[in-house]
């Protein structure tokens, strides 16, 4: 399948900072070949010893077996992170005992390869759900040449070596100064459908060299995960593989972070949670047949819970997507999937912007509503609606695409 | 719009029969003018004296000030029914105190027209969300003339007087015999999209001249609800309007039903449900774009509840409708879907058959699997998808259609 480029797409990948402590090479194994393809399809990072790392995973029901690979060794090695190997073309989820055999030959690779504990290992797949690869080394077996070639990333060859139906590599990162010492950050994620909020997102991995604790680092992403990850959403179908996870090295030389009276922490944080929104911002830029990006802020609700549940349906009604995927300024739409949420709203105070335009209060259409005015603010390609539900000060922001075309053409065609 | 017929489209109407004590007219208030069509677009009902009625409407937190209208007037009047008008083309959902004041006038036109009590009175309105009409009294105006033509109803033109979206008519119907006396029923439904379950359905009217109370009318109808309109979807957007009703005219000559004792009430209550079902199978037989219509059953869940979360889950996810709809037996999106929905299963012992072809078992691939056969069955445009959750005894059946480029060349166009 030959995907054009989301208009999204940017010029170039980004310049990211180099992270003390991180090495990394990719290679191809070939589950791209029978399309025809040479591309790289996996990727080894190896972290110095003294990594701390977290991790949050997709809560669904058939998590695939490198997920729960991942939360056992994440529980067993305490948060301690030495190598990561991440593949594309096969989600090995639903894989049965096969799925555990793949994980121990990879991870038993890794672990003569490298000289590192089998807890310190962490795995990725991605692609198709449900197809036995050929056999359980498959991925194990170029894990010794690729731990030849580490070296400091090559953030952007990483970064493709994961994507599927995405036509874009994703990375963001910065460099910021903690009480006098740089710190680096820099981020890689894949994802363009399957990508649903109430979730632990796609695949995305942010490395920093900052000196941090795995609980506090724990403790941080969960946080800053419903803000970023978990709040962009292109079809409403969450994943079996979603996995975010940060590594940090230690390597900036900066004295650790080991409590939360530390006041780096809110600096870091900051600095993290604004690396995990690009990333989680260019999921939905690449959202498969994306023509629109939409954003769907919702106030005055009851809870900040009660906003996403309300944000959530808008954002992924089928209806209103298609509406504006045609420039159509049906704000209807959004009182229906605002109504079909049953959240707590009081319908007759409640009040609708498109942009900066008052589309819907009283109960009914703004008097000063002007469909040109609207469909103008519709016909952009990224645009704002904005809901306050007048019973609260619950809050929430949730970034969606449209639903064109091309996303029934992507996923009619995905496994041929 | 020009629409083409859903592929699913009867050759022709049913034959329905006739119920006593019903009349009907159906006129054109001009609501599709603007688009150069002349066709009808509201109907009357009227009942004779000892009308029996019960109601279940939409869950929506933004309903129609319609569906306000009859939630009063059930209450009120304490399920006894006299009259019924619906139009298409605007739905008097979210236009303010406008939508009570034109419910108002409508009614007012009623008992005058037709000399019987406001709280007798039942409305529906379908088509654009937030319009609010020319005039208050602009249904209302209309009554006068239709309640001069009533007769014996033709179902058919009632049918088609409140089409919006839909491609064809829907109409479902039979007489029984209830110990000794022929009691008919003749039913008519309308929707294609925004359809969804967790709601009460789209607007569909059941009438019969059974006699039966009011109260175990009521009970029937919550019940028959659940396994009939509720269990069907096609896009996942619950309507801000969904009304089912059912008149019984008691003019069938049988003693009434009033007690739950009563032997002939799960005759009825069959009989009903019959009805229900295949009004409720036409929604998605006409689902907006629909080229294939998809039967998900879940056995061996937890609860009744938990089946139906699963399935809907199922139904709705984009992704498994796109696959469908090109033929392609991915049925790793089932896992994904069944995933998601997050209720409890045993992901080792679920299976799912594709007919009654199985293809996944054991918590991976089965190993009979046929890529080939399991491709024939996904290019048939009626297939059933059957996924046992190995948890418990609950079950449910949810119908759906697939989800193709003319559901998005449907809801672009709409409003224009």
């Amino acid at each position: 399948m030959n995907l054009t480029p989301s208009p999204f797409a940017p010029d170039r990948f980004p310049q990211l900072p180099v992270v003390s402590g991180v090495r990394a090479s990719t290679g191809s194994r070939g589950f791209y070949a029978r399309s025809g393809h040479s591309r790289d399809d996996v990727f080894l990072f190896a972290f110095d010893d003294g990594t701390s790392c977290a991790g949050v995973f997709t809560q669904s029901g058939t998590a695939s077996a490198d997920v729960d690979w991942c939360r056992q060794a994440l529980a067993a090695g305490g948060g301690t992170a030495r190598a990561l190997v991440a593949n594309s073309g096969n989600s090995n989820a639903f894989t049965g005992t096969f799925g555990a055999q793949k994980n121990a030959a990879t991870v038993t690779a890794m672990t003569k390869s490298l000289g590192v504990p089998e807890h310190a290992c962490f795995l990725a797949a991605t692609g198709v759900i449900g197809e036995p690869l050929a056999d359980p080394n498959y991925v194990g077996e170029i894990i010794p040449a690729l731990a030849d070639t580490l070296a400091a990333p090559d953030w952007e060859a990483c970064a493709r070596a994961f994507m599927t139906t995405d036509t874009f590599p994703k990375g963001a990162g910065q460099s910021i100064d903690l009480a006098g010492v740089p710190v680096a950050f820099a981020g890689i994620a894949k994802g363009s459908g399957m990508i649903a909020p109430n979730m632990a997102t796609m695949l995305a991995y942010i490395f920093t060299d900052a000196a941090i604790t795995p609980a506090l680092l724990d403790a941080l992403i969960r946080d800053i995960t419903g803000r970023t990850f978990n709040s962009v959403t292109v079809d409403g179908d969450t994943s079996t593989s979603d996995t975010f996870m940060v590594f940090a090295t230690g390597k900036s030389g900066m004295t650790p972070i080991t409590s939360d009276d530390d006041p780096r922490l809110a600096v870091f944080a900051e600095a993290l949670e604004t690396v995990a929104m690009r990333l989680a911002l260019q999921l939905v830029e690449d959202g498969e047949g994306a023509s629109k990006i939409i954003t769907i802020g919702v106030t005055g609700a009851s809870t900040d819970a009660s906003a996403k549940r309300v944000a959530c349906a808008v954002a992924n009604s089928p209806l209103v997507k298609t509406a504006l995927a045609a420039s159509d300024a049906n704000w209807g739409r959004i009182v229906m999937a605002v109504g079909k949420a049953m959240e707590p709203i009081d319908k007759d105070a409640m009040t609708i912007h498109f942009g900066d335009h008052l589309v819907a209060e009283g109960g009914a259409r703004a008097l000063g509503y002007n469909e040109s005015t609207a469909s103008a603010i519709c016909a952009k390609d990224r645009l704002s609606i904005a809901i306050d539900l007048a019973v609260g000060t619950g809050m929430s922001r949730v970034v969606t695409c449209d639903l064109t075309h091309a996303y029934i053409d992507i996923n009619g065609a995905y496994r041929t």
